[in-house]
């Protein structure tokens, strides 16, 4: 099993960044919390590109990681976003203790596993 | 199986109201929708009580239907509220195409499964 | 939502049989399991007939419960079946610790919530 | 996020077998299936060691994939084994159209991810 990320250091990847860019994970968030507070943070799936949502390709789950624990998933039933391309997109709530590391998976069921960046929060 | 309920409606079940409140499902959205543009759908679980989220007792996943088809479906592991009460909380992300029901559904890993009252959701 | 469940009690529902019979979840296990001891439940999708596995059109997910608690669920990417029809099956390994009435529940991306008729199994 | 392994190659990871071992995934099947045939494929968590099975411990979920293609996950609610050590094993099914290479993943909600070595299948 091969984990893609969002690189784009050469020219090759350049061509084709589209396909790297939709199926790529980001997390967005504060970067800092309040301990013992709700915190949002925000999983989406490709920045300037969108992906399909079709039957026979779609996005067909997130998660959300903190460290080496994974504290969500969501899984998507193909033509929740109407069969039209999109940028997949999750909310989740989470409540903090302490700093995190924060990384999102998305499983795409033609191109597979995409993992993002690790977002760091400071919580106080 | 038993699909549990909202319903307030004698003094036996009053008494309860805690109970009933903490593990009910809720769809909160706007009441209108425009065709193929991407519609935020909350979903929350309790309202004015907040549910445990302690190793042996928490909400382990709510999903979100329209009608007879589930959209998505979140899946959480204890501890991502910190092990503190806490109203769980998801925004799903949608595209609509035609009129919607929307329910959601919550499920307890002590008491069961919850579904919410339906929302009707015009869409043009 | 609706609950489907297996029903064949007058002419018209006979004349759907097909229909009836390969979206109905069963649970196949022993009558009697020994208490702490790993006991095998095989949850099956459709008797007499298969279910299509095409990409919008497929079992999404199966879910054993017993009694209100659910134990475990499992989730397909269509085309683990090949995109042929199939009675999507999963066995699923569980410790009993007393007498259990166990449920199954199947989902459909086309035709809705599916569950199966339930299944005592004493526990000694 | 880091993707753990069973590799045994030292002293220090000598000393830490049994933590290695009973988190584990390992893929169980037949080397060799028929096309367009349903075949079975165990994936089994721990191999001469036992993972807890309490609430705060538990082997959430395990996946099973197909190279970089996810053919189905299992997920779990803490005390579907009795909240004793177990083996935690599920039976998929699925259809092969052509030469396949399978990977198991489990994942701890204490202890994170684990990849299970690549099993190769020659199908005919």
């Amino acid at each position: 099993m091969k984990i893609n990320r969002y690189v784009l250091s050469d020219d090759a990847k350049e061509a084709k960044k589209d396909y790297i860019d939709r199926h790529s994970a980001f997390v967005h968030c504060d970067a800092k919390a309040e301990k013992g507070k709700k915190f949002k943070v925000k999983v989406q799936v490709g920045d300037e590109y969108m992906h399909p949502d079709v039957p026979d390709h779609y996005i067909a789950w997130v998660q959300i990681w903190n460290g080496e624990k994974m504290l969500a998933q969501t899984t998507f039933i193909e033509g929740a976003f109407a069969n039209e391309p999109a940028n997949v997109e999750v909310d989740f709530y989470i409540v903090p203790t302490k700093n995190m590391k924060l990384t999102a998976m998305a499983f795409c069921s033609k191109h597979g596993l995409w993992q993002s960046d690790e977002v760091a929060v400071e919580v106080n």
